[in-house]
């Protein structure tokens, strides 16, 4: 994607060209029975509320081609990260009917994986209000998608954690059994990267937080700590490193998660179990 | 995918290399604080109860690459389709430290999506007990993952509707706005595809089911209607066509949908708004 | 594809690209000796008679690019499926000389294959005439051609049979022989697709015809039959199910098993076997 | 290709996945009545007289993969290039039965495209008996197939004329106008390519043919000659240049056409208009 | 590349795209400092003298795309092949500043590479002023760059050799010994090799080109010989055969060995340890 | 890569296959005179004193298909990473000599290209000796080779800075003019980042580097500044940012740079402008 805000059609356009191709395969069979000149005009519309996103993915699947009639077009009515309601059209044009309704269902899937994305992270974020710490994702996104569900939790309002294993280091627990210690492990790490590479140590207690700190963690992940732990834990160190809870954290739990002085809260759920958000196309 | 009970590697191999590269980029930071030659045992455990999918792309991800010591090796210990539990040992193995925590999130991501279909599906599906009416999916299925997310619905006892555009053909209101009549549309779409083709017809009311019978559809789809209708649908035609319930069904009113007598009640839901089966993987 | 009529450039679009590659490869060595600035207008003049495929691909890639001169234009004078004739102006237009010139060879190799297709099925089709019986092609294609020899077939006035393994079911001798019988093979297959598949059953003689009607089948093939048999096969089932001649049936034998009273005769020779229709292209 | 005599599969591994892709889609419906473990033994044999071609596709797509049962395995019975007549078993083994069905038809198709042309080649290469003159191929082969049927014709006894536009120098009609003369069209090719390129120039007469050779050609090609005036050519400027006669030589032609003292005839029928060799798969 | 001269967008916007998307990856993380909507003037300027090529790759990655604001547009000022000097623009542009700075690079990239080729090829060129001999390249390049590479040796002056093992033959020593003896090796690709190959072997003495010379090699290769025996070899067989002085040759050698009387120089050096010519992008 | 020492294949194969296919193409014409069966020993050599670097890829392209003979293998005798002097065998094998002869060329390019780069990157480590700075890349790479070329450096014993724009922040001068301020564009980047990124800042005077501190860079570059205003800037900031020297840094200014206080240099021309450092491959 050239933007990091918007991302444009060079990070994803392949991607949907293959979901496209997963859906027509051979050939849209119904397609049959349409007058392939005529045209028909349509809007899509949001049937929930929520957090919109993916507007650019349907857009472009849905925009006419360099050969479509004169009168195609499509608009988009409505930001990604713009709030959402029931009723609410948020892309609308005219198309060739053929071409409509062989890319609707795909065009559709984007919006509402997406949406519901943004949407859940949103309800999240909400949760946090008056409290300094930012919701972010995690690596638990569904194979494929990780830019795009990524980016839908940027609509909502949440931060990105690492994008993957190549743009920050995070040592484990199995990292610092295979290297002895947490300061072992984080010298080789720091020896073998440069720079401008973050590391995050995950720990299960105050030792090891404090382990952590000594060995020159950039940012310790408090690992399914309770909420007095990570108190302690905030009291002690969080002005010498970015302190980040983690750990099977939901709706319910994430307030006191975060009010404990955490610097960051992630949450897997925001890209493995947000449910879609619906949305159904009309032609007029 | 060579098997349709058993999809094999040559149908989704490339996917799933693609979400490694995802994953990894140009290279896991890491690892850099772990011994290249070292190995380690580990397990995949399930944490929630559900129906198991995924199995087979976890191990194919997960197994020895061929200059990896010969003591490496992964079993699968359960299969796809079968009931899981909270600390069951769905795969284990021993593999390089390196390698293993490279893989593992990729692994895991695919085993959380697809048991999480396995399991939405399976619980749609136990709603039905003792009734005839088969559970099917649709093409609200994730860009990129429908064969997979249909294959997961398989495990959970479900069975798939079309696969795209291209297996079958569903007349459509747009469609049949577009043709002038039921009638119309399923006569070009007869007199354009072979004799392998089944076709569906989505009606609204019982005028339209009538129409649609009489046009020589395979299938109608009653969509969006009350119970009663859809029972009225079912006395009359049920012998002649095959019916298909749909629209906006949820586990509350699945069973209801199914006693009207059709014999077949689709659900969105399955592949779009699953929740995620938790699974982690454990070094010994 | 988007359309089944008339496949638009998402189908074979990537194909078209890769079989320029294949011929101009690291360079066209010969444009040295062009102006690169230069136009010329040009002709693809059909030079045999028989039924036109492909004007929708070789138009593709003759078609100007952005940065050409504003005189390039192509034209297609005729329509896929129509007759034609020696002589005949099937598309002309004005091109850079280099770009023209590097890329006629593989427009006409599309042109002269997929006409070739069409042409032959239209012979087949010709030789049912006053029969009800229809022309259908089978997957004996050449590899990596299927869909555009499928649409070639359509062109020339025949039908299409299952696009692959995918789209519908065959149960062959080895399936039966492997299940055990025709009931039980059946039963199986019924059991693991869903309800938007048809089923065709491979019968050798009239006992296993009865086999495969009782057993449910859809679509019964009369394989390598003689004529008497399959019209006693049409008389008992022509009613209860769709009947498929099938087995090295030629231009002298096609309308011998088509008046038995089938439904469907099957032709290999269509895609595997069918001359090109030689074509040429003139600057003017 | 790794090597020239026999490609490898580097070659052409891609394209048979692809092919075998385009067959199998999103999953072979017919599995379904399979046992997933059971193996089968088989053959492939030959239905018809010709010249072999194929068989290290054919055997690629039909062995077995490193998860196979252990008696699973495929031998290669004949060579490319050997005669082959109806009923010789072609290749031979013990395979999965799902595995063995699914890849069956791909693998036959490639046979019975390659032999098709190599049998057609022979045919040509056996009316040149005792001449010294040599039947070569064209560049109106198959899209997507040049390499593949290329190979064909070698093993059909025949030799290849340029791969693409890149290896080789065609001066042709078009490029002679353009440039002015055929002096001025050698010269700047001969300008812009190394040392290692040879150059052909299309002649329609005699006069061509001498500033052909005056111009340094390496090749002249006569096109569409009458035996005559090729005999002419070949006493005049024989020993000076390579020639070659070209333009809708069939069957009946070649012969009258090598005899006239050309190095080379080249035919495009090679490579559009072979008709398949027959070839069918047994399960024993 | 569609044409020889100036090789079009399609033999190299894959490769282009891929190296954008190596440095973009999920996204231009430093983008969110930039106003999505501005555009910025800005020039492309050459730091030092030399020739240039790599314009047409450099444009195609900054042109506007079809959704950018209008005033976007780039101009192209100069020509590949062209010499060069510090200051020079060679394009220049209005751009979003986003598109820019994220494109900026990849852009900067190629130009000084492909630069830095041509301008190594043009001092051997001006070493050999007066002498027939020519320079030319070899299979030495940078993995993925071949064709690219090639092109800035023609811009710098040189011809191409063979751009690989596809477009003619080279007869190593370990193929003469393979075979037995050079006539042997040339015998037996002439016997596999159709009327369109150049043959060159590779000698290390006089005795050798003679072999090869009588065998009937097109060219001989001198290979790591002084230029005395270079100049016997010349005078013995310079009109018989084509002759390429190889191994070794560097700026201070070359015009020795062109001087000998060979027909061409290769060298390894233009293409593998050519050093970067720079060019960096200013905003206005 | 799997792994950030020891890259594996997985992130590179595609790349090498690539290279391959760019050399051989639809085949390699001189193996017709090699017997397809035999056998050859065989070693690649050093030619120059230099730091070994790309055995893996080498060896991956030299190493034994599945088919071959029994006695094909090959070893890698020395380690990325080593010192390596003329006559060093670095990779020894036994391989069929079609295969050899036809991959020798790509592996040994590798093999150039990434030595040159780990040589040259010695060169200007060594140049440091004793001080604390270390040297680091930039982006200023080959297209397509940047992870390798990256992994070169690491083995010449410089660090990675970062790998594209996607892993790490830089605000250029552009960004800053854009953004109105350093602070204000500091505060948009970390605004839109996750808790994850370093963000550095180009500076080109004292003035802009103190407000880069102030506004909360992670690391500030000293561009193209004179050795006395870094070791001012060193004196103030190094033990509140890392501090980063940079622009046109050769061997003969590095040690002063470095000198100055900062805590890394970054080189341009380790990836731009690195000769390649000679192999050969010689059959025994």
């Amino acid at each position: 994607m050239t933007g990091w805000k918007h991302p444009s059609p060079e990070g994803w356009s392949e991607l949907a060209w293959a979901a496209l191709d997963e859906d027509i395969g051979p050939g849209d069979l119904s397609a049959a029975c349409l007058n392939p000149e005529s045209t028909v005009e349509w809007v899509i519309e949001c049937q929930a509320s929520g957090v919109l996103c993916g507007c650019g993915i349907a857009n472009y699947l849905l925009q006419p081609e360099t050969d479509d009639p004169d009168d195609c077009h499509t608009e988009v009515q409505m930001e990604d990260g713009e709030p959402v309601h029931k009723g609410d059209v948020v892309i609308r044009g005219r198309s060739l009917a053929t071409r409509l309704l062989t890319r609707e269902r795909t065009a559709l899937n984007y919006l509402m994986l997406l949406s519901g994305v943004a949407t859940l992270t949103s309800k999240f974020v909400e949760k946090l209000n008056g409290l300094e710490a930012q919701i972010t994702d995690t690596r638990k996104t569904i194979p494929g998608m990780r830019a795009l569900q990524k980016y839908a939790v940027r609509c909502g309002g949440g931060k990105n954690h690492r994008m993957g294993l190549f743009d920050a280091v995070m040592v484990k627990d199995n990292h610092i059994r295979a290297a002895g210690s947490i300061v072992e492990a984080v010298a080789r790490v720091r020896h073998n990267t440069g720079h401008m590479t973050r590391i995050e140590v995950e720990c299960e207690n105050l030792e090891q937080v404090r382990e952590a700190v000594r060995a020159g963690a950039d940012v310790v992940m408090l690992d399914n700590m309770d909420p007095f732990t990570m108190a302690e834990a905030a009291k002690e160190f969080r002005d010498k490193v970015i302190l980040e809870a983690s750990g099977g954290i939901d709706l319910d739990t994430v307030r006191g998660a975060a009010a404990s002085g955490v610097h960051v809260v992630s949450v897997g759920a925001l890209t493995h179990s947000a449910p879609a958000l619906p949305f159904h196309l009309e032609v007029l």
